[in-house]
């Protein structure tokens, strides 16, 4: 392996936890941005026949705890994939087959995996609040990967870096979520961060889905996807998630898809350069149709490449943190 | 560890993928079959007091991920050990958690994975012509790890392997591959390989699971084993697998046992250097009796071994073919 | 890394497995407790933010396969992490989707693991005997991480362990085995190796948990907690494992605690300088009330961390022990 000389985490950095986006700075985030694409560009060096390396062991030696309490391949699978290209161990908690089962407390288990002198835990929870809790409670790292409805900073900070790849900037443009932002925890993050870098955002989907209330954050609310078609920028489709609606938010999929599905004849409507993302998993046919999410306007793929590019980024400045600071 | 000159992949090899071995030709057999027993000298060497290393970086920064759709834990293990002796590190991803059970498509599940920038996939699954329909669709290499009951062309390799270590070829050998036809890749893979390399082929189990539609394929179809006793070089007793018979293809085990177990008494007719092979997991008493699996005619677990050389062989000359090729 | 010379394992150390301490000497636990103090500075060493490596790859090109046939995250976890410190690859062998299910015999699976020239399995099963049935069936190592209700031994070497640093003796201490006896794998262990140091011991606990027939093993059994309070030096509280209890062995969990809960008010009629112990997962406010369990007289954590350090001490000697020996 080459020899790493990365140096120091940015000056600046001074978090040991990456918990959310809320109270995160414009600075801070690009801080963020900046080292991820620095890490992409090992990421995506080489073919595989040159007998290149794309693995740069900064936390060699340093060991990683998947602890996820609620089902997820993809965002676990990305977190792995960073943390052994850093040169990490990575073990995965889980917490079906757990002491938890056997009346141990939360914190009681943390403790314990404390105790093994891990490094860092990557947690997801349904309860919000967790990664905090879990920051308290121990001397290692937390890096929230999703808690309840409230933050999925990862999501967020990957969803804002292929934006900014794609137009060169995050400030002035226009951001609409569409879909269902009362179950979701990527719209909160994504948010936080977007109006931090000064852009605009527009919440858009049906009335059970999207509150008025959310413009307290800032940001406007529309319930029309075809009246925000010319103005918008960035159209990020949230999944629908049915397996965290409890009463069912609209009459059918059909329905749905016809009002606020991004397909051939929207993005007829919408600006030249428009740029289509979405976190995924994808429900083909809803949220988008198959031309416009193979499209040359959708970034969707470009998104899963940079989840790993920040999640290196994460681990290693939120790990590398000067004491003190 | 040693440092690594093992140069390029032999010439004449010019696979990205491994899917199966019907299109395959003697020369690409022989191939991994030679580079397979470079790499068993290295799993075999020492014992564990000397301190030798089994390891040989060669793909060390690769990544490879386990895309299994049915319980494997033999096979998807083997692989796991492969990789990693050859530096690779290793990510499962287990379909019952995975983003399939909410509405993904698997190309999309597999498109994802493939933007995470990992090398290789080794893929299972229930449905005929998986690990094909997935090298058409990403750019990086595909191991087929069975496929239906299509072709399962690392067991035949290693079942071939074993073979040819035994008698120093195997043009001319005969072999018979006895039991459960109808349902197995195995059988499909280890025809079109044994005939390929110039072996002759017998067939042989009860009429509802042979059919003599497969004469087609150049083999012979037996329904005695009995009859064929003293003409066969290799038995390989294919496995019952109960679970994947939707009708109960004999009356009774005890039947089955009787007219196509191999024992003691049978073996006693058989050629005297007459080598037992079984892809496992066996049913003692069912396929083969225990003192024929356990006796000195049995290579059955030289099979395993080698099943782990043949992964390292072709994990390798896929990753290490030459572009353009 | 650094460079590891950590010369031979301890002259002394013969043994090629580590299944019980029933018939282990007290040179050769105190050989064990030596090398994880050893291990044990490196595992401390360092807060994150220096570029220190806690790893030692003295096993590096080895693989440990994790055989567990009973849920463990605790111990699992700790054993992975000690064999990844020491630079082992680490597969697990999950039970539930096993060649098992289809019929395989358990030797036939370890042998099978064996011809995949893995080097140490690590193995759980409910079956008392499990780990050495295995020892006697393979040339691999083969370490026991709990048989039934028989021994877990690396359970009482890290309690041990515990005593020892808190006292920097064993041999005249007083260790009280308090709770679930007769569930209890962890309190045979304890009982061997406590008494092969020249510990005192005392069981207690209901008379449904605690027989007479224990003092046989040359230790003695009070019914009452209060009774032995100023006599004892270390309380090794034992989990109530419900799930292991066919009947309820105490009318209620309330009268439990009243009983044999150890709180402040039996903590200060304790010798001044009492130690607390408890294998873990807690109860809290069962077996211990949660101001004892976080209080300074526990060492609750303290075995945790010594739990990795004995995992790999036991790994490291077992595997690197000297042929002939």
């Amino acid at each position: 392996m080459e020899v790493c000389d990365w140096g120091d985490v940015p000056v600046g950095w001074r978090r040991r936890h990456l918990l959310g986006l809320e109270d995160m700075s414009a600075g801070e985030i690009e801080l963020i941005l900046d080292q991820a694409e620095r890490f992409r560009l090992i990421l995506m060096r080489g073919a595989s026949y040159e007998s290149c390396n794309r693995k740069i062991p900064l936390l060699s030696g340093k060991t990683c705890v998947n602890l996820f309490f609620e089902n997820s391949t993809r965002t676990k699978t990305s977190f792995s994939l960073a943390a052994r290209r850093l040169g990490m161990d990575v073990v995965d908690f889980s917490a079906s087959t757990s002491s938890l089962s056997k009346g141990e407390t939360f914190i009681d288990t943390v403790k314990n995996l404390e105790a093994m002198q891990v490094d860092v835990i990557v947690v997801r929870h349904s309860c919000p609040g967790t990664a905090m809790l879990l920051s308290e409670n121990i001397r290692g790292h937390v890096l929230n990967a999703g808690d309840g409805a409230h933050e999925h900073p990862t999501q967020a900070l990957l969803d804002i870096l292929t934006i900014r790849q794609r137009f060169g900037k995050v400030a002035g443009l226009t951001v609409a979520l569409v879909g269902d932002i009362a179950h979701s925890r990527t719209a909160r993050s994504n948010i936080w961060g977007l109006r931090a870098l000064g852009a605009n955002v527009i919440l858009c989907g049906p009335s059970t889905l999207v509150s008025r209330q959310w413009e307290a954050l800032g940001v406007k609310v529309s319930y029309s996807l075809d009246a925000i078609l010319d103005q918008v920028d960035v159209f990020n489709l949230l999944r629908i998630q049915f397996e965290r609606q409890v009463i069912r938010p609209f009459p059918s999929t059909r329905e749905y898809a016809h009002l606020y599905g991004m397909d051939a004849a929207r993005l007829a409507k919408a600006k030249t350069d428009v740029l289509i993302i979405a976190p995924g998993p994808i429900n083909r046919g809803l949220e988008v149709t198959p031309d416009v999410a193979d499209g040359q306007h959708s970034a969707i793929l470009d998104q899963v490449t940079n989840g790993v590019a920040i999640r290196m980024a994460t681990l290693w400045m939120c790990i590398n943190v000067k004491p003190e600071n």
